[in-house]
């Protein structure tokens, strides 16, 4: 198809009106959907049929240490669990704490303490004055949340193809007042990209200023493969390792789109001293937390290997929504210049970068046309996108055929856009 | 028996050489012994076996609104579940937020957010100087491990029949710099005892200093009788919308001794303006608590009702090991004016002073015996018990044979360390 910038205005004026009546009649269908939400779909939730019956009377209430998992005890996670999220994140079970049922309240107890209490004996970043925080970009918006919600200054730091742009890494994190960097290293929300082998050599062996720096590595997507044409992902506590700088990153991780949102069971992994420096801290937080929940999720899954088969079921079930959408965005706006989007080989998510100044307007289309996406800025610091170009699809919710539905749509709101700035309407 | 402020030194040398002989048999019993910890016996956790069993593929995931509790969303727990803690608090559902299992840590992120982000508006903790907190003592050693991480200067408050010493904290709380207090109102810990209408009143009534004064209300063991002789708790929450005080109060309370302690549920009541508050850092904080926790608590128990029916199957279990340490403290010890104790009417412990200086003796010289107490000064902040007489017993977790070895044992050292105080051993 013919890129826009190749039309003249009669032809963009006459694209224009076409591509307005196709999207009236969008609108006189009365949609309701949403597209905004890295949620499984009820197709999803219905591949764990069994987990929740793998603890009871019948099959016993006991961890492998005979320690009875109803009772108050084990902060850290019962053994099976830790053995099984070491297997899944490559380290020792001596590197694990298994959780709660949610991620990202780890990482916001993480980023709290350190900020509140200070990390791993050094002074709490509320009292080093203004403290600042990588975020590469485009992003998750929950991890904007928490560093905003702290204060924390947010520099933004561009997604290049092999990941972060890492001479300015190397470059920011010579000022001890920047203390750490949000990564998503595997099928990146949102752009489904993984960092390379360099990348994440580069970032082991970063020597910031600040001693109480950290790589808030958020494994969330590390199983999550669309088939078996899967990307890899450098262990990057092998790479710490052997540049000795093991002490800069805490992963995080967690079963929510293996078993169930919300009820799954989350996991830290981190150094020896992290590890200490963090239970010293929940040993005061909390009584410690659903260890029945984690011997359902041992019993379910077994290991490693049951994992993976699990996600294999999913992405039979994901895999064709992902192709919906990127076979409606390659037919309706294939060589257009209108937008580039990612293709990615796993994860929850597909980002497009729209014509500059165009993501606000498209997102403003698609809601009143009856279809929710995430936010214009979503993917970016402070909700602001600075070229207003970004959008995330998620295809993991609705059923293929309100994808066929909603990516058209995107796509027309997306030509629509481009063409009115083009025309500067 | 004959007080020991009425034995000749004579008698005195002679009783401890009796108690001596005690003591050494049984230390060659070789006993590995626990009346450490407030949890439930195994005979308690097999009250509730169909609990684990309520929600699966049969009985569908499903809350009263729809929602499928397997996914994402809904951040204040499920309305059932709501409904169900609002009964137990006494208050409405939209005064509660449902939470993960562990209620510690619910106060825990109460007092971390007030101390870093500051609540309700109110300047944080950390940036107005040298915060304080009120401790009736003695009290719950969880409690003071939470102000003391977050260096809350911590203030002992008496503990006098009704609850605590109000004089001294409506003096106290004058101070703009003493930001909460510590209680658990109903069958306290370790004391088991209640804190009288008239207390709860006064509290309800408190006129601080500080806008950003909270009664941190504790009540862990609202449900927790031991009979069907039990005390009330005035409803603070009445208490305090009388004097327009509602915001003065956040209360907390778990299922961990109803269900299964780590993996029951716990839950928030407290006002409107206090439970927006929290909810914005809800946000931030977590993608949710587990749902399916929440469904399976509330078609397990049903209502108030249900859990009203399965405490009393608990109390049938906890009642005979509550009257064989009781028994013997009135055999052993009675009259003797070597301790005092409380007789819980509810909760999980029985407090016992000592003679002054006589704790830490007591402890060690049943560690030495092999079997296990709550140590000494656990019941004050910074583990200082400045008369060190207080132990906490808890007789919940073993069984009735082992408690009348443990409680046996504590008496002839209970007796053994005042008389050798009395003589200046």
């Amino acid at each position: 198809m013919a890129s826009i910038n190749e039309l003249s205005v009669a032809a963009l004026e006459a694209r224009l009106a076409e591509l307005q009546t196709e999207y009236n009649a969008f609108c006189e269908k009365g949609l309701h959907l949403d597209m905004s939400r890295g949620k499984p779909g009820a197709d999803l939730l219905k591949l764990a049929p069994g987990l929740l019956d793998c603890v009871n009377e019948q099959s016993g209430y006991l961890a492998e240490n005979g320690f009875d998992t109803r009772n108050y005890g084990i902060l850290d996670g019962i053994p099976e669990a830790k053995k099984l999220f070491a297997d899944i994140f490559g380290v020792s079970p001596d590197n694990v704490i298994v959780g709660g049922s949610s991620s990202l309240n780890l990482m916001f107890d993480y980023i709290a303490t350190a900020y509140a209490k200070g990390i791993c004996g050094n002074e709490p970043w509320v009292k080093q004055g203004a403290c600042k925080f990588l975020c590469p970009v485009p992003g998750y918006d929950r991890h904007f949340a928490v560093t905003e919600y702290f204060g924390l200054e947010m520099i933004n730091v561009p997604l290049k193809d092999g990941g972060p742009d890492m001479d300015l890494v190397e470059d920011l994190v010579k000022d001890p007042l920047v203390k750490g960097m949000w990564c998503v290293p595997m099928y990146a929300n949102p752009t489904g990209l993984t960092y390379t082998d360099e990348t994440v050599r580069r970032l082991a062996a970063l020597k910031p200023a600040a001693a109480d720096f950290r790589l808030m590595w958020d494994n969330a997507y590390c199983l999550h493969h669309l088939s078996d044409d899967q990307d890899t992902l450098l262990n990057i506590f092998d790479a710490a390792k052997e540049v000795n700088n093991e002490d800069i990153v805490v992963s995080f991780t967690s079963t929510s789109k293996v078993s169930f949102p919300g009820s799954g069971v989350a996991a830290i992994a981190a150094s020896a001293n992290n590890i200490a420096d963090i239970k010293k801290r929940m040993t005061v937080q909390t009584i410690g937390f659903d260890k029945i929940n984690m011997l359902r999720h041992v019993r379910y899954f077994k290991n490693l290997d049951g994992i993976k088969a699990q996600m294999k079921l999913r992405a039979d079930v994901l895999r064709p929504k992902f192709e919906t959408v990127l076979r409606l965005l390659n037919e309706r706006l294939g060589g257009k210049d209108v937008a580039a989007w990612t293709n990615p080989r796993g994860g929850y998510f597909i980002s497009v970068d729209l014509c500059d100044g165009c993501a606000t307007r498209v997102a403003t289309l698609m809601k009143d046309a009856g279809v929710v996406i995430t936010g214009a800025g979503a993917t970016f610091p402070y909700h602001k996108d600075p070229r207003d170009r970004n959008l995330r699809l998620a295809p993991s919710y609705p059923p293929v055929e309100e994808l066929e539905l909603s990516a058209t749509l995107f796509c027309i709101c997306a030509e629509m856009a481009a063409i009115e700035k083009k025309l500067g309407k």
